[in-house]
């Protein structure tokens, strides 16, 4: 090769044309596309791999109403800290699929077509990532609030997931069908205990109640995290040497809760024992370094739980462009 | 809808038949996917739309040879603090892509068809972005590190980026093409002014060279951010009232450079200069809370930028399902 020098530079006309990376004339502009990027992300846990699905976002409505034990500018000089906006606070929903190899197992079902514009996503995604509803063999569901339920039945009635076994927590199920305990429940309860029966009715002879401590597919044991519900559940995922937790809604946003886990969300059932439960385990996801994914963390919603001060940080894990 | 107690959970068979969610029988197992989603991401500035493309990435192949001037135990220290495996840091490649209304602007080229097996697959994420090489008006160049160049030209000589203007900063051009500046660099870099031939001899009558300050494309402006090279720079990209920093190599990987901005790179060829224009810009960024992006930030690599301690933490901005 030539010497790069001002003469090599300027070169003949020849030289330029042949190799040009010009453009003569201009051209028409490009249109925007408009349109994101599928939601979903896969990554290994040992031999299993695992999908991540976003299911949609809600902009909370009112701040001081999402969290209700803080003053509203404690809330926001939160969100300042970590670059949310204020005016904007989004909830995303992010259900997670693990192929052990030998089962396809969806942790919680996304909305469906039961709920906003914003919201029901997970379908179209798993279409997308190529999954066919009807293979997957077991629905796991951390808790019965109806974005993680109503998925599993349409609005029509019919099943999403007609070939799944479906699996809930056995304290998760007994709050819910106790009428003496769902009839003492605040007015904002309701419409979600109508939602259970509408999501469960059907299939009560069929849903398989387990209990903590359990495995409940091969690799996968659930664990006690009850407080934000009656019965609400964490998983530990193992493959090999590797594990995930799924913690479910044992934090909502992480920028949030994890960073103040006694900020309270107006949707902790049982606060105190949500507080104790989300420590517990943070503590043990810190101390471990334990890989950990959340249903209400930013998408893909994987990543690593840090203390820092009273607090915790949620360092996501990098996103990688090859399984 | 009838009360959901235990008699109506147990129900008639035929009840549970035609609402089952529950598989009669097992049936054959999914099989894995063995496939990432493809490297892109969309986001909006103002007006524009930017499509971020990752090009894959490189494994450091020696910690102390990557950070020079700290010992390993340190480097190590500050990997494990952001939950990086010590024996697997990688730096990614993530060209920027702005469609201003009127131009389609590439930032950087990646490697195109002249780097390792897990670099240069921008053009395949660009395929499924919908996006055609062809279409791109402008390639602006923050420096003529190989994985920021070798892409404009494949490794057979054909253009990628055929009816594109290509912009550099001039002092950078000046420095490379300058026999007598490049014969006093470091044996390392050899290899690099060799491809800086390779990429540039060919079109150097057509490339068009900027000065820092300058708008280069409307609402887009190039920065002064030397020492990375000697004429590397940086971008700011506006559109309305809304504002992005492409800052190219002012940091490496952030978890490591912004964090500790006193850690040196191997690669900045001016370490002093690169230093004070670090601090400075990343201080500018925390300051006015302005959105930036990165070339080796983590995919989609797009956030902000926080002072803590004596240097900086890089908060990812929130991924969106929607545009």
């Amino acid at each position: 090769m030539t010497a790069l020098t001002r003469r090599g530079l300027l070169g003949s006309a020849a030289v330029v044309a042949a190799g040009s990376l010009i453009a003569p004339t201009a051209h028409a502009a490009a249109p925007a596309s408009g349109k994101q990027v599928p939601g979903f992300y896969r990554y290994k846990i040992g031999d299993f791999e695992v999908t991540t699905f976003n299911d949609g976002f809600v902009k909370v409505p009112k701040l001081d109403a999402f969290v209700v034990n803080q003053p509203l500018d404690a809330i926001q000089k939160v969100l300042e800290e970590s670059f949310i906006p204020k005016d904007d606070v989004r909830v995303q929903f992010n259900p997670l699929l693990v192929n052990t190899g030998s089962k396809l197992v969806l942790f919680d079902s996304g909305f469906g077509d039961n709920g906003a514009a914003t919201q029901g996503q997970m379908l179209t995604n798993m279409a997308a990532a190529g999954i066919d509803p009807k293979a997957i063999d077991v629905v796991v569901i951390s808790h019965f609030h109806g974005d993680h339920i109503s998925g599993l039945r349409a609005k029509a009635g019919s099943a999403n997931f007609p070939n799944a076994e479906i699996m809930v927590a056995a304290e998760e199920w007994a709050w819910w069908t106790n009428d003496s305990e769902t009839s003492k429940a605040a007015d904002v309860w309701k419409g979600q205990i109508a939602n259970v029966k509408r999501v469960f009715e059907p299939i009560a002879n069929d849903v398989k109640r387990f209990e903590y401590g359990k495995e409940l597919v091969t690799g996968i044991t659930a664990i006690d995290a009850r407080g934000h519900s009656p019965g609400h559940a964490a998983f530990v995922i193992a493959s090999g040497n590797a594990k995930l937790m799924y913690i479910a809604d044992v934090t909502n946003h992480p920028a949030i809760f994890a960073r103040h886990p006694e900020f309270r969300l107006w949707a902790d059932m049982i606060p105190d024992l949500a507080l104790t439960n989300r420590r517990k385990l943070l503590d043990m996801l810190a101390a471990e370094r334990m890989p950990m994914t959340g249903y209400h963390y930013p998408f893909p919603a994987v990543g690593y739980i840090a203390k820092r001060g009273d607090g915790y940080d949620f360092h996501p894990a990098s996103w990688q462009p090859v399984l």
